[in-house]
């Protein structure tokens, strides 16, 4: 059974409490949230301890730290982590600053411990059974991916200001999991954004629609599009196009209930947002990580994840200010 | 909390469990089995007691009993636990003969306690939508419904033989669902039959393949098909048509990913069976029980739902057996 | 070149006019037709005679009739043409009198011309595709077909008077699918039928919903769900089940356009009727009539299916009436 | 009646000849072809005569011409069709050297001809009611529209070598499309592209796989993916993304049978290729051009678009060969 001490007791916070709560290798053990009405209700709900981060990351009956905290704390976070020798589980990103999060890797190398990153997209039953399909060469080598990401609608224009912009914030995302399916790393980016959905994120100076093109040196290519405002739930798809043809993972809907009248046909939305849509992924990375804590496995999503998906982040915001392809 | 007291630590038992353990107002608190093999394995998993029938009964810590055991126990079970004071959920079927479910209801009605049968089909997320629109006037007067349900592949013969036979068995579900949907008791039930999927089926007396037809008061039909073996996973879907139009609810795909190839689309086949199909129902079923126990609602499905449906199922047969509608 | 005559310049003359003119080996030579507006533009648009019915049967220009008159002309008109030597298509049914139609394919038989009776619905894209898969084995022996056919809103009551009724003027298609897709002759038959869409139609005694369970000598059985009134277009569907999986055929939609909004998705109505839904079907059942003319095939849908499906209508109404499942 | 000169008896040619034949109001009244061989053929099934392009030109019964010959022969034809005052239709592209379009437009312009040029996707029935659900406001403003193009397979590569290459044969297509749904002119283009499919191609100079991204002026957003080999049929698809959700205009595919077995559901391919696919769009685009004819509206689709399509693939084969995102 490995203690897990878990810092945020936010949105995020709470779905991974629960998982680690059903998880019959793991136990959350401590809650560390700067707020304690967010953390001593987390705390209570799993009869777990409410320690600083301080008393956490020296209390040697914690086996690994889970990091859902705000996104400026992640780097110091995973620092004392690593130097205190604990197995870590860090929600992406771990830093908004490329410079940061290099220093951040060096030290966790230096200290020899498991990083884990959280792209819960890769843990997508989709968007697995995608890649392993392809993996499998049921459509042979790639030649365009497709992915299309729309959140269902915009966040505040304060969160828009610190976010580090859509390509750090949201984007990221979607760059990780073009390397993710493709397997290679890009040679090339495109940028092309514009705001058009809130006229507070154009004054934030960021936008909030967006295609990004990557070539790969196979000659593969990626498109990914993106708007901060679906209209219709979260729409989170992939397509794969192939020397043998097509592989697509669509969203999934609310319900499969059709109605049929005199409009035509009728059904269900897209499951409304991330934690609904990748609530099978959470439980999936947590899979993982227990593995990774049990020596199992080494990370499949690590620090090298973080720091790739930042820097193709920078590079497409260059390319979006340059009006220029960016070689990588 | 409402400390449970599960009978029967086989396959259904332990979907039960744990859904108890996950339940924030429950707690597995014993597991009655005959086997002692399955039930110190469970109780070891959620660190509940091991006891007997007679102990958990009259354990004043038990507050409600699941009856996942055999089909020959459920009767008996029931009538201890309602003399016992504890509030019941039992797995259909009540009993495979009728009169002994009369007796057993009337005991259940004297000692006035609740008791909740689990036709957890009523719980699946897509036919309870459907029902929600219907009953929110989408289609207007219910018309024809038609109940497609087959099992991805035929039980051991040594099962059939103490089944029931497929209508008291299968069907039944299809019965309740029926009447759940509809909302009217049926007047004519009409029921065609073959074994075609194992000689062995029809060898101990039993079909495999049936068309069961329904007619309610007013003027309203149903039909059910039937089939013990699909060849594609467990097929479990409605089809309502009203005035307004048509509601239908689909089966559900083991994921969303499509392969466009060189011979056409391919894409998942249905969940498997009903552990997957209906996990969510289960979880459903579990939280309206317990709003059951906690005294803030009433049993929606209870006793004479189970009464019904087994009298169904004995005129089905009826009307199989002599090639004639039987009038209700 | 293959010179026709059309008897009944309505409706569905019109539609198989265009597909006579169409046909490189077929021409529309004469138009015959007691409202002389019909005839007469009709004629001019194709450039064809007018002529009366004894006119076009003793005419030896003529090579073949298509007789899509009204009903309770079919029996004389195909006899006339049987002594005249003349290739007959006849859109169904025979007649409405089952005795009739003996008779009338006796004389059929006497003078040996080839008789194809218009079940178009064989013709169909989907139905044929539907048919030569299980031909081919996909889903090896049949076990149960669902057929499911609904028009998109009721007729007048003033036809429905003189249609012979549900089952004779509309299940009379499905029944002739059930033969074709089984390729069984049924052995017994049941129906079940409300009045539900218009009072109208229950007081010309008729019904609007039915239900229909046939089996076959194979053990296989079908079941037809009939309803006047869709609510949403014409709704014809197939569902074969078999040893191996299911084959189905769905509705053809209007368009492939997909809106995804706050209420969900939209997509179109299934084709609104049977001259858009089958339009496809009357040019290939017009083809295998031009093959029958030319002598290089015998007609696939014959005087016997015709026979056939109207015993089959004759019994439904007989179990309906009777409330008695009815031994073939 | 309206008679016209058919410049082209070819696989495009036949399919021009078909719908001429069948609309009402034109008739196919010569066929010009330098192959004998195909003239002949059309000539005869159509009962048209044979003519020089001189002949056909200056034959004062001849009202519209149709020039669905070689590209290379596509502006000179224009020109003199225009001089001898004949209603001009022409398959795209009007040339593949923008300036000889410009020269051939202004001698349009002088001579006051209606000249359509044939994007035939315009009258798809999908785009097209893509089109007119988003004119109609479905969606609100246009933010990103996705074009899916892809051939079924790649063409020899003599053809590639003549074509003009993939933007100026292929993707002008959907460049027009593009101008078409979106409705503005775009002002900033970006092209990204490999040669995956057939080394010929690569030998021959050219992509067969790429990705065009263009920028409006209102903000919105367009991005093209292109392929020569699908492997899976043609792929035709359009995603326009609005303020108020996402309007999708799917493939149609071969037939809507469904085949559920032990490997998941089967269906069957998207129609194989232009001829299947756009076969409506075919008799659509005739119909308006008749309409050109008759005087009752002005080419909906004119040189103006030819020329701003080739334009736009000029610029996207700029934009390959810089790396650089082109101004327009």
């Amino acid at each position: 059974m490995f203690n897990i001490a878990l810092f945020g007791a936010g949105r995020i916070g709470q779905v991974h409490a629960v998982n680690i709560a059903n998880h019959k290798e793991t136990c959350l053990y401590s809650v560390v949230d700067p707020h304690p009405t967010n953390a001593k209700a987390l705390a209570h709900q799993y009869q777990a301890k409410i320690q600083t981060g301080e008393e956490a990351m020296s209390d040697p009956g914690v086996h690994g730290v889970l990091i859902a905290s705000s996104t400026d704390t992640h780097a110091d976070l995973i620092e004392l982590a690593a130097r205190h020798n604990k197995v870590i589980f860090c929600e992406k990103p771990v830093h908004l600053d490329l410079e940061r999060v290099r220093q951040c890797l060096a030290t966790v190398k230096v200290c020899q411990v498991p990083l884990f990153v959280g792209f819960n997209r890769r843990y997508d039953p989709q968007f697995r059974q995608l890649k392993n399909l392809f993996d499998a060469g049921t459509v042979g080598k790639a030649e365009s991916l497709l992915i299309i990401s729309r959140d269902p609608s915009p966040p505040p224009a304060e969160y828009v200001r610190v976010s580090g912009g859509l390509f750090r914030d949201m984007t990221i995302h979607d760059l990780d999991m073009a390397r993710f399916i493709i397997g290679e790393e890009p040679c090339a980016i495109y940028a092309q954004g514009s705001h058009l959905v809130d006229p507070a994120i154009g004054t934030a100076g960021d936008i909030d629609t967006a295609f990004i093109v990557m070539k790969f040196p196979s000659g593969a290519m990626a498109t990914i599009t993106n708007s901060r405002r679906s209209g219709y739930g979260y729409d989170q798809r992939l397509e794969l196009h192939g020397e043998k043809g097509l592989l697509s993972a669509g969203n999934i809907k609310e319900n499969s209930v059709e109605f049929w009248g005199e409009n035509g046909c009728t059904t269900a939305k897209p499951e409304y947002f991330f934690l609904q849509r990748y609530r099978d992924a959470y439980i999936a990375e947590w899979s993982h990580f227990v593995d990774v804590m049990a020596g199992r496995v080494m990370p499949e999503t690590s620090g090298i994840d973080g720091e790739r998906a930042l820097y193709l982040a920078d590079k497409a915001l260059e390319s979006l200010q340059s009006g220029q392809e960016i070689k990588l």
